[in-house]
């Protein structure tokens, strides 16, 4: 008898799931279920939209419904799974629009539910819609061209609140960004996060650090007003929440899977959930091996995402393939600054009680000369005595953030900052000076590895 | 007694040697002889400033000769060896502008006399000035503002001969491009390389393949007037000769030092000429080992140049550092494509004798939607079972090429295909599609190294 599939998320995860069994296997059933209307769809892209870089909604969505049922996947939009019985392996489902219930059987389920916004609690935090789907992004655009709008607000300095603040300025607001903490984007270092606060107050964003928010307040039609800080009121015709999001586990572990230490479902290194035969679970709603910290993480990104659900898939159908972990790897683009890190920040290891020696070095991305040059700040963090490299920040100008990807690998292959220094990476003017800064940085790195001795 | 280092050669290799010799013995006398009158140049640069990116010669020049002299090195320019005594430990040099000849003794000999270029053996060609010197680029870029002038023929598709093309179309000249071989940029597999012709093409150069350079005529005046090939005579105002370089050797051959394979001088991975104590060599002159082809190569870049040269001038002075050798990553900017490649190609295989599992993909260099975004194609070379990664090359539109860093060190740290597919890069959307293009093509690359099997 053919098998059937139920994958609960349409969006990376579930879709790439969905899409990789198919390949697999042509027989399969495939029953794709998703809350909203759309599938794959690029929530990275939200701030360009809202910033106006583009226009058309659509061109962010990736592969359509349609598209996908045309390779003979059965997707649900508008429903919604409510409950997941493991030893009657069914799903309950409610079609939104019409209201009603059903139950789906399975023999195979991928869990794919992603992540949900988390509002700060505070008086009138919750009636802030989030801008994480693309309807919701559709009424926030909508809501920002309202006539005498002006001012907003932006909780959360992370990366999804800085470029939110910076869409925003794009649309021509007047911003300013709240942030609880001493520093913008904690997951840079501070001195690094020092010069993505500049380059954003540089567009004009107004960044306020060590500030709280205590309410935000609407009017009588449930417009946002302005907000209470503790640094006082903040006049706010809209305002956006970039408090955190949480992994969507209430449906899984209602269901009886696992929650591991940070919060998210836990999994093994195939995607299965343990102790249940033919369950498996992906995106931002698991927790992945940190290969440098060698701790579970729950970290939300569309690159986890998609490789994840490709292997659940997989492995849904008879494959096997291992997700390898992690290493923090992310990039940002904030206002004329790149912004990338992997690894582990020289921050993170003092939280996680790992000694390192750590260097930054600012230089020149391309040569002086050469049209476009202009900063970039390299910070690596390398364990002591071994000088293996554990970590990187970069920050510039264009060009700089996607040699990020060059010190994942490095970490990734347990390179040491002394051979690094003396790799053969590419030169010509257009693209760095003679010595890479990476090689600059590297070659810092190494001297101080030396001279902290073993 | 101080002893006494002399280096030949003040360039990138030279330089960095007496640069790197001062740095660790203050006391040390250092001479560095330089037949020209700039140290430390960018030949690299050159193209950029015949083509009018930047007008000012000077900042082609990383560090002058008086800047040197302020750390106490004796830098004389516009002086030339004549003949080095290895027995007696002394060189000639003479004064260029003075006519005189006299005698230098040595301790340390750092031999950084980098490369020539070579001049095709045909009527005429002799007397077309190189463009390698700034005094040459000088009086390059004067003639090129004479008045009257339309026409520029380039011979040689190399990557130099390219960028100079590309500067005299920015120039306003019609520009002609002459190669003998089938295909421009005999550094790249020839369907990657069709890229960058269509590149050239598209700003105006007009390539002509498979044509062989038969005289340079010149006006009564020694102006180029035209050049006759096998295809016909084309007018030229303006002829350049990007037919290659060898590396300056001579002077070191007559003092008995022994020249490689490569044509180059032969040097351990200490940069050291064999047999002779105290006597190093490093940069164009040299050859390097070549990590996966495991044989001594000769590769004209400054970055090896400086590293070598760094690494003679600590070694020269009691230290011990290894060039660990090089894997023939470049990088050029051509046209609108930046064009890479790293380890070996596909044609370097077969030529020797290597088997190679090869793979190329089309996708784009940033997320579809995000402004900007442009093709990219990225070519993968591996080998057959164990899908080491052995090679990349990489063409495509801005934000394409510095991700050859990122194969680099991945050929370099020996990764596999099928673990590259999964590695943790980054991903935005101003910077890659989900999947960076480099993990497409590992995954393909991966995919065909399982079916190509055993």
């Amino acid at each position: 008898m053919t098998e059937r599939l139920i994958v609960i998320g349409g969006d990376a995860a579930g879709m790439s799931a969905a899409a990789a069994a198919r390949r697999r296997d042509p027989e399969l059933q495939i029953v794709a279920i998703e809350r909203g209307a759309h599938t794959s769809y690029s929530a990275c892209g939200i701030p360009y939209l809202v910033g106006g870089l583009f226009d058309d909604l659509d061109r962010l969505v990736s592969r359509s419904p349609e598209e996908f049922r045309q390779t003979g996947i059965d997707v649900r939009t508008r429903c919604e799974v409510t409950a997941i019985d493991l030893e009657r392996r069914t799903v309950t489902v409610r079609d939104l629009d019409q209201q009603s219930d059903g139950e789906e059987g399975f023999d195979q389920l991928v869990y794919a539910t992603g992540a949900v916004a988390v509002a700060p609690p505070v008086p009138g935090a919750d009636a802030c819609e989030p801008v994480r789907t693309l309807h919701q992004a559709e009424r926030f655009r909508a809501r920002l061209e309202r006539a005498g709008s002006h001012h907003a607000v932006v909780i959360g300095a992370s990366y999804v609140g800085l470029e939110m603040a910076e869409a925003m300025v794009l649309r021509g607001l007047d911003v300013v960004l709240v942030e609880r903490s001493t520093q913008v984007m904690s997951t840079l270092d501070a001195e690094m996060a020092a010069h993505v606060q500049e380059a954003a107050e540089g567009v004009g964003i107004r960044v306020m650090l060590s500030t709280a928010l205590e309410e935000v307040r609407h009017d009588s039609e449930g417009r946002a007003r302005s907000v209470l800080t503790s640094e006082g009121e903040l006049p706010a015709d809209h305002v956006v929440l970039a408090t955190g999001v949480k992994p969507a586990t209430d449906l899984a572990e209602a269901a009886g899977l696992e929650v591991g230490p940070s919060g998210a479902l836990r999994v093994d290194d195939r995607q299965r959930c343990p102790g249940v035969d033919g369950v498996f679970a992906a995106g931002d709603c698991v927790e992945s091996r940190h290969r440098i910290l060698e701790r579970p993480v729950n970290v939300q990104l569309g690159t986890h995402a998609n490789k994840q659900g490709r292997i659940a898939g997989v492995n849904a159908t008879g494959g096997d393939i291992a997700f390898p972990g992690v290493i923090g790897t992310a990039v940002s683009k904030i206002c004329h600054y790149e912004v990338a890190r992997t690894g582990i920040s020289e921050c993170e290891a003092t939280d996680a009680g790992i000694d390192v020696v750590s260097v930054t070095v600012k230089d020149r991305t391309r040569a002086g000369y050469y049209p476009g040059s202009g900063p970039i700040w390299v910070k690596l963090v390398a364990e002591p005595v071994t000088g293996r490299l554990l970590g990187g920040q970069i920050v510039g100008v264009e060009g700089a953030a996607k040699r990020i990807d060059v010190l994942a690998v490095a970490v990734w292959a347990g390179v040491r900052v002394g051979e690094l220094e003396l790799f053969d990476l590419s030169y010509a003017p257009p693209f760095s000076g003679v010595y890479d800064p990476l090689l600059v940085a590297a070659r810092q790195t190494a001297k101080a590895v030396r001279e902290a001795g073993p």
